[in-house]
């Protein structure tokens, strides 16, 4: 990226939703899964600009090129008693790799996480993401020795 | 526990904060860390009972005596576009044990996590909590193959 390319990160809003969908399609279409459905779309939209938002939301931007998203909320800590960032998912364009796309988002949520007073940031990583596991590492993450569980809807 | 001695749950409030922070007091001995601070415990005081609350928490009584807590908070899955209902904490004490009080808190998750419309229940257990790990798995809860990594203050 030259200098007239530089990454502009910003809130997902009304007008930037469907390149944002645009995105999280790409992704599925990445690790081979299905994408969202019209209803699942409808949730997310909904889910994400009504009043009291369920997740945040920020795409970053190469011109007019939508090039990468963050999609995150606030958890908590009652140990630290402090909010801790959490990162569901973090996505770069295949053809915008290696170019620092990915840390910038990344020092976006580091920017983010301290400006809302947080005592962590926490996400999880496939077993098989040796690079995500790579680049975390890198940016002094830690992997915890803990079991993460689900209880999937049916079982509820 | 007879007849006169149901557990009852009930949401955290200002008159049941100090039996709250009493319980969170008892886990931290019982896990051989520090309690909370005076500092901490007015953070968490504030983040439960303000008017947008970063936690949830319920306490169990049994008569007048408070014997379990859960927090917990409403995370989301882009993939399935629906809440998560995150268990962050669930505790009983010790002589309250074995007497089917932590499936009874177990169970008001469920019933929350349905009437809220999540799509999934989802917690951390630590590697060597056997016990934990056979309560959650009866419970059909599912171990992910993810690992779970953190960043801590320092460090963003």
């Amino acid at each position: 990226m030259d200098k007239e390319e530089t990454l502009v990160i910003k809130e997902v809003n009304a007008e930037t939703f469907d390149n944002f969908l645009g995105l999280i399609a790409k992704l599925a279409e990445y690790e081979k899964l299905a994408p969202p459905n019209e209803e699942a779309k409808m949730r997310l939209r909904r889910d994400c600009l009504s009043a009291n938002p369920k997740y945040q939301a920020f795409i970053g931007k190469v011109g007019d090129q939508s090039v990468s998203y963050i999609i995150f909320f606030f958890t908590y800590s009652s140990f630290l008693a402090m909010p801790t960032l959490f990162l569901e998912d973090i996505f770069v364009l295949e053809q915008y790799r290696r170019k620092g796309v990915g840390q910038k988002m990344f020092d976006f949520l580091k920017e983010t996480a301290k400006r809302e007073g947080c005592g962590r940031m926490e996400f999880t990583v496939l077993k098989w993401n040796k690079s995500a596991q790579d680049f975390y590492e890198k940016n002094k993450a830690k992997r915890l020795e803990w079991y993460f569980y689900r209880l999937e809807k049916e079982d509820f």
